[in-house]
């Protein structure tokens, strides 16, 4: 990446991911009223562009290798009120609104644990 | 993975962060107080003991490969108060003091621009 990219990309009003080797961002879903992270995966170019489209979150599962429309199957979608991208436009948190809970496990958000001496221990989030 | 490992990983007790192919974590950096996401970047097994060890937050620079201790250079050090590990352990989220601005352009989060419209607008974070 040469300097006047990276100036552009830093500074600029032009939305341009840089997409990594495998051609992937990273998401964050935030809770737009909590502000709890409710879950991190990976977008591609194609689940930036239903995202936008759509106002739901989309991701690409890297273990099914395809488009995964979060709440596909479970109803649990993640309304997008806003995107934010950071410097160099490698990773994109989601400000959301969530219709169930984020974690396939039944938790609102997928970081239900923490670290606490060497073990996690649960939160109540 | 097996069946009993992803239960093990997603309900257990026992840390047992799941690197990627190399070898990394998602690791984010949220402010305690003003619940921004400040940053985010990838951590290996060693950033992971070095930040648990320290409380301190590092990371691993994929671009220079090699350990990356956030603020090493401008005194701009995150102060880690907790570590939270999601479902499947494959990304952190640090809850962090930050000792300043916590992204290299100044802004106190990396985050400092969301999509409006074709293109991008600051906003005050």
């Amino acid at each position: 990446m040469s300097d006047a990219d990276q100036a552009d990309r830093e500074s600029g009003t032009v939305f341009m991911p840089r997409y990594d080797a495998q051609g992937l961002v990273i998401g964050i879903a935030m809770d737009a009223q909590s502000r709890e992270v409710l879950m991190v995966a990976f977008m591609d170019a194609e689940a930036v562009a239903r995202t936008r489209e759509t106002g739901l979150a989309h991701f690409h599962s890297r273990s099914r290798g395809k488009l995964w429309l979060k709440g596909e199957s479970s109803g649990h979608f993640l309304r997008v009120q806003e995107i934010r991208v950071d410097c160099d436009q490698d990773a994109l948190v989601m400000m959301v609104t969530p219709e169930g809970p984020a974690c396939h496990t039944g938790a609102r958000s997928c970081f239900y644990r923490r670290i606490a001496g060497d073990g996690l221990e649960r939160i109540e989030i």
